[in-house]
């Protein structure tokens, strides 16, 4: 790994829990309404209205509560009470303030990476939200940069790249999500490694073709970023 | 003018008309809610709520519309409908997609300053939002640097000042807010020109005494600051 000089972190179900978080509050919803609302017809109105306002909220716990809201009330039929939006609005309340959860061995590894690398968050998201989260995670002190994004593209890298005067070679960016974390850095000529959590937002999952597949490195967990970098030449493909 | 380098202008009610949005919101729950919420009774318990869920939901749309809701379901005895608060969530919808209608002068303005200064836009707020408006806005390209945070104290703008790299002798902070533009710029000793909006956000409102009203130097609108920066030397007084 001789070429490597900055890594990136992803943090949402990279270095810590987040998806169970957002799948505990859909329960909680569900259970709350299940007199009137087909769980299962919840959950896929949910993704409907999700995806359709995503262009409107961006990524985050108040617009994913914004959405939840909505569907429960489109699917209600006018049964939903007063008292159960609030209950929904706690449950987006819980999420914020639910105490962030380090993935296994995200602190040793961090550490150890720290010695030889520039390490940065890039993370997208509610910036608020994140924020709190990186300063909640005890892990700020270890990181040089952070960067707090709203969408994850080709464009946001390059400026990412542009902004702290690194080369594509140069950088490597670790997270969880193909379609945020790996695709688009591969595609600047950039190099990444994806660890799969076992939860992943429908949102974030992409359908790889053959070609595609070759062009990253896929690890089970984060404890094995050191000893690969120290094993592997990264090469463009 | 002769130390002024980089100059940083805040955008909701610097650049471009927020508050009004926000004003016009609440105007339209409180006439959606009137026949079992009283009007001024719904502003005072509005604004409670926005200030005890500020430290939760940080600034910004999503987190005020939640705040309306919460507010309308507390004061409407369970009165309050699933339809009503769709109507409040398009409101927020809305607010969201709202045209980004510039102050006077400010294109002029810009265009003047971008010939001799480093121009950014220094934000807070929600991320997603304000990437969007400044897009819509159509000033992107007259600015270099954009800073979009979720508070403005002493320390963000010594991490912004840091991070580019300017001396606050030659940093120039332009903006609406007394509390977010101008003390916290004073403050660290650097500079600022503050230019009153008609209507300003309770929060955002703070007594000053005597000592600090002499730190800065307030200017009726935006078009005067290219002639003022000609005329004045600033001293960090």
């Amino acid at each position: 790994m001789a070429d490597i000089k900055v890594i990136a972190f992803d943090t949402d179900d990279t270095l810590w829990v987040n998806e169970p978080i957002y799948n505990k509050a859909e329960e909680q919803c569900k259970k709350l309404v299940q007199d009137y609302i087909n769980p299962s017809t919840l959950s896929d109105q949910l993704y409907q209205t999700e995806t359709k306002n995503l262009k409107l909220f961006g990524y985050g716990i108040k617009g994913f509560v914004l959405s939840l809201i909505e569907t429960v009330v489109e699917l209600s039929e006018k049964q939903v009470t007063g008292s159960e939006i609030q209950k929904i609005i706690d449950i987006g309340k819980d999420m914020i303030t639910h105490p962030v959860e380090l993935l296994p061995g995200v602190e040793e590894t961090i550490t150890a990476l720290k010695e030889k690398y520039i390490l940065m968050i890039l993370t997208k998201g509610d910036l608020f939200d994140q924020e709190s989260k990186i300063a909640r995670s005890g892990l700020d002190t270890y990181f040089d940069y952070f960067e707090i994004v709203s969408d994850k593209t080709k464009g946001t890298y390059r400026n990412v790249l542009s902004r702290y005067e690194v080369s594509p070679s140069n950088f490597l960016m670790v997270g969880n999500s193909l379609r945020s974390d790996v695709l688009p850095v591969k595609n600047i000529g950039s190099n990444a490694i994806h660890i799969p959590y076992h939860s992943t937002w429908e949102h974030e999952k992409v359908e790889l073709s053959d070609s595609t597949q070759n062009g990253y490195y896929e690890l089970e967990n984060i404890s094995q970023v050191p000893e690969f970098l120290q094993g592997n030449q990264f090469q463009n493909q």
